[in-house]
């Protein structure tokens, strides 16, 4: 099979948005960016045996594959509108292009975004991602915004899909739920987007809550204090730092995909009702002071947030 | 090393471009277009095995991961702003990285481009590049505007890549002419840029010129006849033809990026004045006529342009 076939059979879709003037099938693609808005791009992997398992089904490597990307979209309180997919596939295997092909198709009209362009090629598998969003010009939320007194917030909880990680590779089985946090994050983009006038920074929890926090303070040139025991914790890891007083997983571990933001403390009450009306969990875990750096209640372990290399 | 600390190593470079509101280290880049432009955007990726040899050296992969992607702008007619790298690494080896580097921020110099976001991952190998530049609407080049009566025009000489890649294969040493060839493919930004208002389609020949030129004929729903005596070669390849007789190589041989286009015949002399004006090689190798098939003149063998699997 040609590439020309692979993408006619697996990856050309009806484009559901009509600033996309041009999708799949040319050398490039054509976007359209409404007037006073500027476009935000990022770009994320995904590869065998460092993001998922092996053994991991083509149609959770399709989701997570694009809900990581859109979790960066979010994070700057952009809408998120189009990508492209670089797919490296060690060999032609139809029934995994059709679960994967199925899965992402199936994501990207959950999440209202179209698949533009993209490269496929042969080799160890690997999943390359650029998502593309557009946002008014002077209102995305940047990691350099916080500010002395701000708050700190978290969505959701933490420390699950890590929690999830180490229990596969110890050999026990998570349930469902502890799967679906590991391969299932929801990106934040409701939120993140009503975040843009209430926010004064924010960034995906994607490496770890106190690695991701401390890139917030070194842009901002700031300092925290954070508590642990504010810290939103899931069923599974509730359970686990009870038993262990081990508050790495939350603290350290990554593969979250919530948002850590900041914002003043006027905007409490208008937080509040924004993660009501979203029906989202948000919650205010401490504060920017001007120290400089983490200061972490509750935690004197070895801070090992995720490193790449 | 986190990938924080090798991003500010090797990848955060001054931004040349005043329409990159944000670059490099937030979840996501900024960039402006201009008024009454529209994004142009295309991927590709490089795999080891595939794209290039395992000694080829980093410098060399990080100028064929850039060219290969401009030259899908330069197809479209667009100008190429700005970019995001995934980069799939197996191991931190600093005097790769500082080559890679080093090549990938002279060659973004020489072509007038920014780095403005990435990922860094650790696994087999993958440069991933996403391209981004910007057209005033309604002036792209699509590979569906062929009409019959076109002239076909292919910039620069084809085979060449083809034939170092097959030497290399059988053991022969190849000239460093021949191997820039395959290792240094120029990108024809300036002449695809200036063919937006004179081609009637236009596509890259990275597949080999038979397959490349059949995507233009299926989308523009037309045929074509070209003449092998009319293929521009460089000297090995004109050697080799003529030693063999076989005209697979500028034919099928893929990795050549030169540009393969139509345009009236009305434009004959605009384009020959922008060929001496560029100092760019441009030859007249056909005709679109109304087959919808490609007769090739001179050549009936097998038809074995670039297949991914």
């Amino acid at each position: 099979m040609n590439e020309f076939d692979l993408i006619q059979s697996y990856f050309n879709w009806e484009i559901t948005d009509p600033s996309i003037e041009l999708g799949v099938g040319d050398d490039a693609a054509l976007f359209n960016l409404n007037p006073g808005h500027q476009l935000v791009t990022s770009t994320d992997t995904l590869v065998e045996g460092i993001h998922f398992f092996k053994d991991t089904s083509p149609s959770d490597i399709a989701y997570k594959s694009l809900a990581v990307n859109l979790s960066d979209i979010a994070a700057m309180g952009a809408i998120a509108k189009c990508y492209t997919l670089s797919l490296t596939l060690p060999k032609l295997d139809k029934k995994w292009l059709e679960q994967f092909s199925s899965s992402l198709k199936e994501s990207s009209k959950l999440f209202h975004v179209n698949l533009i362009g993209g490269d496929t090629t042969k080799g160890p598998l690997n999943i390359t991602i650029t998502m593309m969003g557009s946002i008014e010009i002077d209102s995305s939320i940047k990691r350099s915004g916080a500010r002395e007194g701000d708050d700190i917030y978290v969505t959701g909880d933490l420390g699950s899909a890590a929690l999830c990680l180490k229990k596969i590779k110890e050999g026990d089985k998570p349930s469902q739920i502890e799967l679906n946090s590991l391969n299932k994050p929801i990106p934040r983009l409701e939120l993140g987007s009503a975040l843009r006038n209430l926010a004064s920074s924010c960034i995906d929890v994607s490496d770890g809550l106190e690695q991701d926090l401390s890139h917030i303070l070194r842009a901002s040139n700031v300092g925290a204090i954070i508590d642990t025991n504010k810290l939103p914790l899931g069923a599974s890891v509730n359970n686990y730092v009870k038993d262990t007083n081990d508050w790495s997983m939350p603290l350290c571990g990554g593969d979250d995909y919530e948002l850590c933001f900041t914002a003043g403390q006027s905007m409490r009450d208008k937080i509040s009702a924004l993660a009501e009306s979203l029906e989202t969990r948000v919650t205010r875990i401490g504060t920017i002071n001007s120290q400089k750096e983490l200061e972490v209640i509750g935690f004197s372990g070895v801070r090992s947030s995720y490193q790449h290399f």
